[in-house]
């Protein structure tokens, strides 16, 4: 089959990925699931990947095949899989994980101590076919399309489990930044909108971005590049600050951002990654204010996502590429020239 | 009545304060209290007020009395208290709050949008009399000593707020790191050891320091100038890290333990400042890791913290000293000459 | 000025109240504030005390004027009162409270252990002016109508307590029930709909009060006197049942929905009263099922209701009487004959 | 091999099983586990099945061996088991889930939707060998006896459950209430010790259970015989009440105390059963009371106990009886002769 691989890491897009033939994946497992990739969503962390951002993190073995946005049809079960069987639609958690473990048993799939994370430490989705297993599958209801929706599998959820995480702290009255509105912002905003009543404030640096954050829902903007983002904050919320801020981009510009225009107690969540967090503990102190971290969210976030789209409470804005794209794909999401979110179709 | 008071900002702490003759303050509001103070504990905020640290958080009028650790005997009441009246026992809470503010009723204390903080933005408690409100005293127990409980009017309450946030995501079998068993780090370490039944592990640099907290209950302690603190935790956690760390220190060093030593999804809580919290984004992402600075504790946990003094679960190690001495306190701290905590007793 | 005041319990409504000439209430303490009543809203909680079903829970001294519902212009002020003024528009969180106990440090206004309760205790609202304490009132927004708000001071933030409690248990892709669309009914129904995206059934006798509920959010709706309603939640919700119930009725036949109609794990909250409930205890155990009472929200919840109100969330179906037809209301409610909140306009 | 079976529902314990000659049971799934039962806890659910009180619940086909409080070593596994392997020491959590549908992904073991019981739905431990799957078996730290920690695979759990409930309600200074010193309330009593700083009042009829609980760590005793509940608890809790209650009894009379003797906002937890829950609807209201049912423990809360095992912080009481002894057994807890917990050893 054809997939798109990672030969030696690069800076240079135009080159990152080489598609080749390859064999196609085989039940191994009694829980081994085979899926044909009908979508599989290109990620800020490809690009990561392939600059090598991950090689302090996680084991990898090039060549590998990059992926983790997948979802198809499942074409080919192991023995005693039962949740799924040929033939049936499936958007895939982005993790293979053990269910045995401790973190496993509490629902914590990203914690799993035996993980496999496909398309980061094994094969992935850019190619015409994927090995994932039954705990990483979601039947997906009629009538959604799995082009479509590929993305939720991991910006989708990645946006939802911050949110989700902002929501509950947050009440009525209170007040919500969302820094970045592209591929994960936009999903993180609409999801937002949905769960919590509340003031949404998005910055973004392009004009389009804050355009999309107001048919979402944002009820205020802010181009960072034109105003002070502490003294705009600051207006909008009476000086209060913004309960909760969700940062969709990571770099050292926005998590400066945090205890200027957060309320006391309030959060300001990394989920976008590149820069540093960087402040004196006596500004953490002083606020009570907190940087958290925000991984992929669990595989029943997955499920509430998937509800959520259903409701027809979020909407991707995707555009569709061929396998042999991915370059292409790459190099335009390095120049910020994406908008929503860019899916492969094998 | 005699006061040790702030005159200018500086390094020298030999020169730090002036004891002069200044009036004894009255009752100005129908919810006022003056309380004469039998004990007043010496903070390491009240250093980094001498050094000029907090000028950029707060405003201060200077020359001002510092201390705000106070507990002592009430003198005289505004025409509306009933909480308390003369001659009763009191430990105060740090500020004084408005009680109409949205985070006044909802119990938020330290987030009042009308605080006054007496010792860092009005006159404190190193001296005689202490001028206070109705909200922020708490009557003593029949049989606890004012002088020795006064410094769990900060460092108590300081670190029982951050040993409860913790205790809220900890279960058996769970560890918890604890850094620096110091002035609040030692009756952190009791609060701990009162509230989860989890493996706890001290950080000091100091060996009088590591022995005490294994008086205290630490189950295992670590000397950072000895051992690698990544390689202890992780043979004393099999790999897994701590679920929850402490850090009284809040330096550089300190604040870079967190994503080596702590567990997938765990909190690294900072108390102490001085240094910088510096780490890549992608880090706290990677371990679903956070920062998170903690704060003065509520009016209500400072009677849950008496409550466990009356329980005997916490004890303080106190060292007395007359208000002329407050330099010496000052330098001795500055060196780490003291062991559990400073009162002076004016 | 004229009072509508309870001189004997009785279960005649027609002969419920007395309107009558009493003293306009005085300013008698530093923090007091007197309204002129614009909107008092008649709960059914005023049939039940002047049936005499509180006698048992609190103290009354008759003869008293009724009315806990209270929305106004303030008139006069004590002199420690900085939070309103003369001539400002307010509605009045129902009790009064110390502001010093636990409870109230904590938050929790209605468990303050010196609780006045207008309408229930002490005088109320159904009359030309009201006593009540800064404590007690919440400035509104420009234009807001405080006739039309009035219920939220009592109906409308009982009903958003309810449906908080019940949020934080609810995830997308659950379901919630909702028993009983009448007066609190209709508020909770929006407050869910517009805190929760979950698919919401309601349950009512009334043709009138569905047809209100679907046109409200609800996405399902149950006449329980021409379907099982445990067939009807089982056929909606895939067998699985109801995560959260909110039970505005509580008498005997709808509180013994709970264990048919909830999932595992799952809670019926109580809010209208009159019945009881009634259980094996095995029926608890075996389902992790609980009931739990729910009580008036705190005024923090009503800050947040009428955050709510402004953004547009949730409209009061409400008529309104003179003060000379409280008798009328009263026997109205009594036979199920009003719709939406009768709000009272002196 | 050997099992102690149902044939017949009955009142009469002296003929509740029959110990008789069956199959050893085979591995017939990748998953299984079969081990030798080295100690089976006799639960009050084993006469309440025998009595027929389970078949409102679940399916039972009789003739089924009892038995789901079991520890022993593990004999034969599955060919996909890796968590264990043979000559392992085990507690076995009591259900068998199947780890795909969503309760389980939640880490809620007891809301499974393919859930098996042995010696509830299917055969149990009061046997040679037990049948059971990977996913239910814990291993045991060394030096930790099975016939020691048998009762706690479902006594232990399920009180350690309720108590942890309980423990997110309760800070320092607070009132606990356990009702009944028997089976699990010994084992409730002692995590609640161990987990949190409270005052804790137990009620038992019986002398001995009471003097138990006093060396266990209750701070109070109550004999409802000779003095009033309510009178007792308001007395020890200065008329506040108790913050939580823990009912392990669950009769009539038990779940009566509980708007007596509960504070505001307070829960009733049920843990026995055998009587019912009978109230006003607003009593519930009034106080804001819960009655709230509780279950059986989840696996990681069976981790989370062994734990606590481990640190010496709970104690089991047990007696020792031969697999031939099981009638007697049934016939001694029923008339309430037997302490602490009786174990079988086939």
């Amino acid at each position: 089959m054809q997939a798109a691989r990672l030969h030696e890491y690069t800076e240079d897009m135009s080159q990152a990925l080489t598609v080749e033939e390859i064999d196609r994946p085989e039940i191994t497992r009694s829980d081994g699931v085979v899926i044909e990739v009908e979508g599989a969503g290109w990620c800020q962390t490809d690009n990561h990947i392939i600059e090598g951002m991950w090689t302090d993190y996680v084991e990898q073995d090039l060549p590998m095949t990059l992926g983790h946005e997948n979802a198809g049809e499942v074409v080919e079960v192991g023995e005693e899989v039962d949740l799924v069987g040929e033939g049936d639609k499936v958007i895939c958690h982005p993790v293979m994980t053990c269910g045995k473990c401790r973190p496993c048993r509490l629902g914590q799939d990203m914690y799993c101590e035996n993980l496999e994370f496909p398309g980061l430490t094994t094969d992935g989705g850019f190619a015409e076919y994927l090995f994932t297993s039954e705990r990483s599958v979601i039947p997906l209801p009629e009538g959604v399309d799995t082009t479509d929706i590929a993305p939720h599998a991991d910006a989708g959820i990645t946006a939802y489990h911050a949110v989700k995480k902002a929501d509950r702290e947050l009440n009525p009255g209170d007040h919500a930044v969302v820094i970045g509105v592209g591929g994960l912002g936009h999903i993180g905003l609409q999801c937002l909108e949905a769960m919590s009543p509340v003031t949404i404030t998005a910055i973004d640096l392009k004009e389009e971005a804050r355009e999309l954050a107001e048919e979402l829902g944002a009820h205020h903007t802010v181009d960072p590049t034109s105003e002070s983002v502490a003294d705009a904050i600051d207006e909008i919320t009476d000086g209060v600050g913004a309960q909760q801020v969700i940062d969709f981009v990571g770099r050292d510009e926005t998590t400066a951002y945090g205890p200027d225009i957060t309320a006391a107690g309030g959060d300001h969540h990394i989920v976008g990654y590149g820069g540093h967090v960087h402040q004196p503990s006596q500004t953490l102190v002083n606020g009570e204010f907190a940087y958290r971290g925000t991984l992929v969210g669990e595989y029943t976030e997955l499920q509430e996502l998937v509800a959520l789209v259903e409701r027809g409470d979020v909407e991707l804005r995707t555009s569709r590429y061929d396998l042999d794209d991915v370059n292409t794909v790459a190099e335009r999401l390095e120049h910020g020239e994406i908008e929503g979110r860019a899916v492969i179709t094998p």
